[in-house]
């Protein structure tokens, strides 16, 4: 990974052995925009929100930011009051050593849920993260956020906006939805857009929709979900206003750089040998679309399928059955890319099968389902259920 | 198995070896009553029904039956109008056969989904089934029945009503709410009552509830899911009425049957290693109170730490957190058996976590799960999810 090609005008990063994880483990992560950023966040929808996502919720009314305190190993989630106050602790540590306003100080936490913080890690390691902020620091970052991820997870976009070029950079972590004690999804997305806050929050909350909401490992959500842009506006455009045609413009570019850390975590899924792409037409509301793609993407019958490379597009109807969308069985078509398995609900017989079968045996590819009763379609994005999956997860504590 | 001990007055059946699955495997089974029986069906709620289930339903309009035809290996689901006229020709076989009106006969299929049914082996087997009915043969119709099942499924009950012994006797099949290609649950009830059909559907339909849509394998709902009623009024009690006190001592005694085949299922899991309780309490309402007990019984994170025999409550707590359910989670209460790991939101520590993990290592045990947000409460059985489940999902074809 070349530092150097990650860097973005305004940001400064670092990352430190913190000891929450062991001696020699990146595990305390700072982000810092050298003035107040424009900032924009979506959180877990969970009912459960780890106290870290309470403290941002509060801490982003008022759309503005300058540092993200990050940490893995211990989620605090769950943690009652106690995890509050050392949310809040934390925070001000880094805030007083960066010298900045407390409520300018986001916090993110991913790991073990109902373990409280070790508070003794932050105050030895805030200082020594202060003073190794850098403009390459982003790779260390990544790497410090990983739970189980195997690989870190970044992407970067560029786009012109009113004669500018401006700059995306995104780091990500999960392996789902959720992770086993090592919870939740976290994305830290930075650019140097000048832009509102209003704004950008809704092009965040758009694009998170076709992207993080699309995917699934297990179907499991995080007390820790969390994603935070920040915009520094070191561009130098013209402030990006809602109506202006390049709003469409950028949201393209984030659209896209979140899609694409979103398949990096599904590819990189618990256990995960392949990446497969549920793509619902002829739907006839676009919440059905979303449930009966959502359905086959859960399913632990069409998943172990996947792994098995076995073109058993009868548990796949069979998920579209009980998934609430509304549809005429006898009208349904399936393929696996573009090898047509079942037309008007009925099966295509071997050849199709041999065909599908070597679809199947691609790291990639795609399963077709229309409806064919309306116009609406949804896609999202799920990983095979394997042996190595149960094995992560039943042995994870151990 | 004592085959004596499986008679019901009224009631012969005979099981054979068809050629569906092989040469030496039975396959197709016959169930008849000696006269029309008083019948009572529940059917998958999934929108894609096998032609079994269609012609059922269209036939159970008049609450009565005198046969059951079933056969396992092909399920006779995604086959379109052929599949219903097979399911039409191979009840008449029946029906003539045994010299009764077409309607009175009922079919049930399980298996790969999306294959015709040979209709030559019901042409061979039928004349043979008829032949051999007998008072003995319901132990090789639950062995007929099984597909990924590793063991036969049957259980019986008596209960005293208007001053007769009432006998009744239930043969079951699954290992989940779908099984793989061989998919589906299905249980067959014989009793002697006497009782009207509004009645005897009443008593079904609130047993199910309690029983076979309280347990979930992998939580994935089949095509063909059937249970069947037939009572055959032979033990001479005067006609059961809705509002006696004795249609609650029916209905207590149906139940349990029903739960007790219904744990039968969930014990025979796919690769399941253990059962387990899931008990919500303190939800506002009977709906939420069901969907966080399902939420948390079809988890895969949940069900893996089960597999691990690993106390993780951080990941029961999640599940709770995504459900739906309306609770604070700073009140909730969870406990393994009778081990307190949760109280208020907070883990109970080490000791605690201890005491938790002995627990798991029991074949059996209860999750209790107190929401303090209202008095509605649900339980449901679940089974752990393991390496096995995958393996027997991803190779079952290969």
């Amino acid at each position: 990974m070349n530092d150097h090609n990650l860097q973005i005008a305004g940001f400064k990063a670092a990352a430190v052995k913190g000891g929450i994880r062991g001696k020699d483990r990146l595990d305390i992560a700072l982000i810092f925009c050298e003035k107040p950023a424009v900032s924009a966040a979506v959180f877990t929808r969970s009912l459960v929100k780890a106290a870290p996502v309470l403290l941002d919720m509060e801490r982003m009314q008022n759309g503005e930011a300058q540092a993200i305190l990050i940490n893995s190993g211990i989620a605090n989630a769950c943690t009652g009051e106690p995890g509050m106050v050392a949310a809040r602790f934390t925070s001000s540590l880094a805030a007083k050593e960066l010298g900045v306003a407390e409520d300018l100080v986001l916090i993110s936490s991913t790991g073990v849920i109902g373990m409280q913080l070790d508070l003794s890690c932050f105050e030895k390691a805030i200082p020594e993260l202060v003073a190794s902020l850098s403009a390459h620091g982003f790779a260390d970052v990544a790497q410090a956020i990983m739970t189980t991820d195997t690989v870190p997870k970044i992407s970067k976009r560029q786009v012109k906006i009113g004669g500018q070029q401006v700059n995306l950079l995104g780091l990500a972590k999960g392996a789902g939805m959720i992770k086993p004690n090592m919870a939740t999804m976290l994305c830290f997305i930075m650019t140097d857009l000048a832009v509102s806050a209003e704004l950008l929050q809704q092009m965040l909350a758009a694009g998170v929709e076709k992207s993080f909401n699309a995917i699934s490992v297990d179907g499991d959500t995080s007390t820790n979900d969390t994603v935070l842009l920040l915009a520094s506006g070191f561009a130098g455009n013209q402030p990006l206003m809602a109506g202006s045609p390049e709003v469409s413009a950028f949201q393209v570019v984030l659209d896209d750089l979140m899609k694409d850390l979103a398949l990096q975590i599904v590819r990189d899924g618990e256990g995960a040998t392949k990446l497969i792409t549920i793509r619902v037409s002829g739907a006839l509301t676009e919440d059905e679309a979303r449930l009966a793609a959502e359905t086959v993407a859960e399913s632990k019958l069409v998943k172990t399928a996947f792994f098995g490379e076995d073109a058993n597009w009868g548990r796949i109807i069979a998920a579209l059955g009980r998934s609430g969308a509304s549809f005429n069985p006898d009208l349904v078509d399936i393929s696996f890319d573009d090898v047509l398995m079942v037309e008007n609900g009925l099966g295509q017989g071997k050849d199709a099968e041999t065909l599908a079968t070597k679809v199947l045996k691609q790291k990639e590819f795609a399963v077709n389902l229309d409806l064919k009763a309306g116009a609406a379609s949804f896609v999202c994005y799920t990983c095979d259920l394997s042996i190595d999956y149960v094995k992560i997860n039943a042995d994870y504590r151990s």
